[in-house]
């Protein structure tokens, strides 16, 4: 039996409207054998940052040669390009503005093609929903066996947000920030175990405690933990460390360099 | 390779209880070789309207032969009639409330048949559930290829909400409505391009600045703009014009048809 | 044609972040021909017996050999087992801790099989996250018709909460509860129609009215009827029960017993 490709979706479009359901359809009506994976659609309206990170925290558990649709997109109809991205095994989709930064910094062998919007764009009689009628038809067509190669020329230059990396300065400062808030309101920073921090500082408060796993901790106790998307979380057990800290995403996260790193 | 038929579901019964997933559990239990496919689960509760908009704006995008499975109900149990239309080389399952009056709108072809409840509804002990006990069960039994003639005898007069067309009046004055607001803020009326407006009235705000696309807007201009269901939309770029207008679902929106067309 | 078993998902972990994309990828990376059917991921954040509960009024609709992955998991990362459980034809996958009280109940051939940790769980560099790492993983090599016996020990002591069945004490009182409020405000409580109760209270509130179906009762009237989980209901037509009451699930519903059956 010939296997069932993998497409998987992310999104803002809510899961009240009809949009992800068009999308979905769109696909179906080009390759009906194919498993639909939702990542999420409930990306905060036109938060490309988030979407991004989200996207980038799932696509490694899929399988290579998985397809993921990725659609953030306030540009869309006006001049931004429609990109596919071949790195690490896997193939994107959706529009170049950043929402793919986070894959070209961690896969090497990352190659970008505009998709030839001539050719493959429907012409639906307008020109706000390229989910459904320019990266879903994409996608259904990289399913059935289709080279990214073929969607359009190759480009060297993809729109990047600031990059995951921390920034470290001279004396050993790491500067880094929340990424996302989880729904259980752990923070989840861009701050990795090679950093190999001891402690870090988030609007003036210290967090000293590490921990290895939740219930580990005590109640009410602010700590920090090492999360499953690679990324140091600030966490309480039971409750909203973003909610007792008054943070959000993009708040600065300190913590000093590991001496034996400078 | 037998091709795996699509299912679709849309209801009203949101995503935190057991009931999406019994519905598909009695699907699968049927033919467990189907693609299913969710629009929304998050129509608000009991409203037929809304959720005859959704599938409506949907259902297009999806193959011919597609069955498309819609449970918002609240005469569940009642003498309402449950019926499977064949319309435009779909299928479509669920109780006779007027959940399908934009299909019969829209597909010259539209036949209705009404299931027959004493061959096909599954005594659980309740008569809340026809999602699970009847609707479902009939979508799987018409996804192995069983004719939608075989669930029982042909109607005529399924039930019909006001239609989707709206009223011209001798003056040429469209009398339109808002069919839905988006996760977005925008407001999806139910004028269409044939109608050629040049302008549209809203609680008495005149709007008159046409879009093609959203990031051609200028901040905080109130505008329209053919949207991706084939009808116009009011809308604010990186905003909610149903906020900013205080306007909701069913509320009217007039223009004046184009001079040619009277 | 080789049939693609079903695996159904039930978590806490809401659907805003990469988790149950995460899950579901690490899923079809060792078994992509599998149909993956979420029951929901709404579950309240920590609430074990919301998600056993949630499980247990969906499992029965899906076909004999489904596989049911459950992530409800405070303890995750703790010596707390991961088990699985074969029980009515069902296999059943996640934490040690209660989630698979109302399997056990109410499957009489039920086997626990503590998963072998050493063996199974995925090396990630982080301890919280055996959806992905741990449970995900399991079921996918269930799902290869694996047999659950090899995962590990049979175990005589999983966790246990508190029955679903009422206490019934000597007068012949039924001290049942509120198991949960389902999105519409009904109030689906533990009382079963063996008990054949005449009439309840709740909140010092009696109520006698019985209905078959929602839309015989009348406007604002508190009702109760037999719901489709099986088991007796509180509801209003066309409003929530549970606000008019003022209850929450835990809460008491007291009903006598029919004296034919004292």
């Amino acid at each position: 039996m010939p296997e069932l490709p993998v497409i998987t979706l992310l999104s803002d479009f809510g899961t009240s409207d009809y949009f992800v359901g068009a999308v979905k359809g769109a696909i179906l009506s080009r390759n009906s054998q194919v498993t639909l994976v939702d990542i999420t659609h409930d990306v905060p309206p036109q938060d490309i940052e988030s979407g991004a990170f989200t996207l980038f925290a799932a696509y490694r558990s899929f399988p290579p040669g998985t397809i993921h649709l990725a659609v953030v997109d306030p540009g869309v109809g006006s001049e931004r390009r429609a990109i596919v991205v071949h790195a690490g095994g896997h193939l994107f989709v959706g529009p170049d503005n950043g929402l793919f930064t986070f894959i070209y910094e961690s896969e090497d062998d990352a190659r970008v093609f505009e998709i030839d919007k001539q050719k493959y764009l429907v012409d639906s009689g307008s020109s706000s929903f390229h989910g459904r009628d320019l990266f879903g038809p994409v996608a259904a067509i990289l399913s059935t066996g289709v080279e990214p190669e073929t969607v359009g020329p190759e480009i060297s230059d993809p729109v990047r947000l600031r990059p995951l990396k921390p920034e470290v300065d001279g004396n050993g400062t790491v500067r880094g920030r929340i990424l996302q808030i989880d729904r259980f309101g752990n923070c989840i920073t861009n701050i990795t175990k090679d950093l190999a921090p001891s402690e870090v500082t988030i609007k003036d408060r210290r967090i000293t405690q590490f921990r290895t796993f939740f219930a580990e901790a005590k109640q009410e106790e602010l700590f920090v933990i090492w999360g499953s998307a690679g990324f140091l979380e600030i966490a309480i057990q039971n409750g909203s460390a973003a909610e007792e800290l008054g943070v959000a995403a993009g708040d600065d996260v300190l913590c000093v360099l590991s001496a034996s790193l400078r």
